[in-house]
């Protein structure tokens, strides 16, 4: 199941998207929210007459660096051989179809396209052989990143916790096997990165395993899983958009303010 | 007015500490919310029969690093010319009197404390000459550390960011001048730290001013300014106090899991 989050007539609600072409899905809305036992109500309304918002409200973002060997490289490092993680604030969050705000503070700012897990249920210490168990499913994710102060701050919270800097989206895909997807990432309709989740160094169930040995995980919390080779510039006016199979595509477009 | 957090017979509230003395300290309820125009209800219970919670439930700790040279000597490492900032997400948060939980995945676990700013109103890129008008108060915080695995990993999400990592507390001092304030730790009665907060590399009002120029603070956010010299390991069983003058102790014991 697709599962957005939208606001319509200034309510906001979870809904279930159905239908193929891009043009014609509809959402059934949910009664409940997707974090418990819900129901779909049988009303729909098309997603094209909504606006989506961020498909979950994270308490807290964990991201992991260098978990794709050919991006670690890239920056001149090597992967992560045990993973790390830093945090992006709630107030990073945005939604597809939302901006991203150039920040004043940077003159370098680059995509990073990954997949991001969010997580159904709180839990802690989670064994291997749980992890499907506390996630709900995925979405896309943009690391978006000021290199400039990146290289500058030994910490990371200005360089990746700048409001905007996290868009989530489309939608959650809660029937997906995340082990061998394509991830894709284009600037104005033109590739600049391409990878498979089967690169992770990494993967999910790994990467749950070691941040809930160390904290609990509430329902809607969101981690990012690294991001593949092919990180670049984003400019004022360009539309950045990550697709990832069986997900769908988080589209954003850069402002900068004059 | 101090203001603090606690419950009582399963309720939530806040209220104005009143009284000198430790054991004679009583509770004036406040009607509503620190963060809002609100009201002292005149209904008080003694402190003695509460449960103290933490002052704020914040949705970002933002910690500043290296900001005290002598603790940066200490470290091996010079102080941040520029401030530099990583979060501790709002599960690592405790009030005092609550349990510091000796993380199964560190050997090495540090105290850090630390003066705590609480951000009263939704704020971004706040100008120097208006910072004062954003923060509610003050407040004492122990920035606990599993210091070996700081060490290992790049970012500090896990070394810094475990359950119970954040001890806050034990109220909210609103009348307060942050510009040289004794900052003290002891663990089991014993001296460990001593500073003064004008020993700080960048004051309050540049950490507030820095971070809000990249993000929005909501109210309740808390920021952490850095830790004197003196740090060092906890162990098992011990009781850590952060003492700043003109606010009060935090008090937490360390518990080991078997």
């Amino acid at each position: 199941m697709r599962i957005a989050r939208f606001s319509i007539d200034g309510n906001v609600a979870f809904g279930a998207v159905e239908g193929d072409k891009q043009d014609e899905l509809v959402l059934d809305i949910i009664k409940g929210i997707p974090f418990a036992e819900f129901e779909l109500s049988g009303t729909k309304v098309p997603l094209s007459k909504v606006r989506l918002l961020p498909p979950v409200l994270p308490s807290k973002v964990v991201a992991f660096g260098r978990n794709y060997a050919d991006h670690a490289a890239e920056m001149g490092s090597r992967a992560a051989e045990e993973p790390f993680a830093f945090f992006k604030p709630s107030t990073s969050v945005i939604g597809s179809g939302d901006v991203i705000r150039y920040p004043s503070f940077s003159q370098e700012l680059h995509h990073e396209a990954e997949l991001a897990v969010v997580i159904g249920r709180m839990c802690r210490e989670v064994p291997r052989e749980r992890v499907r168990d506390v996630i709900l499913g995925y979405t896309c994710a943009n690391d978006v990143t000021a290199r400039d102060v990146q290289r500058r701050e030994q910490q990371w919270a200005r360089a990746k916790g700048f409001d905007s800097s996290c868009p989530l989206g489309p939608w959650i895909e809660t029937d997906l096997d995340p082990a061998d997807l394509t991830v894709q990432c284009t600037v104005n309709g033109l590739q600049r990165q391409l990878g498979s989740t089967a690169q992770m160094v990494n993967p999910v169930e790994d990467l749950v395993v070691n941040i809930s040995a160390a904290m609990t995980l509430l329902p809607g919390d969101v981690i990012l899983t690294g991001t593949p080779a092919g990180v670049g510039p984003l400019q004022d006016g360009d539309e950045v958009a990550v697709t990832i199979e069986g997900i769908g595509t988080l589209t954003n477009k850069v402002v900068k303010r004059g």
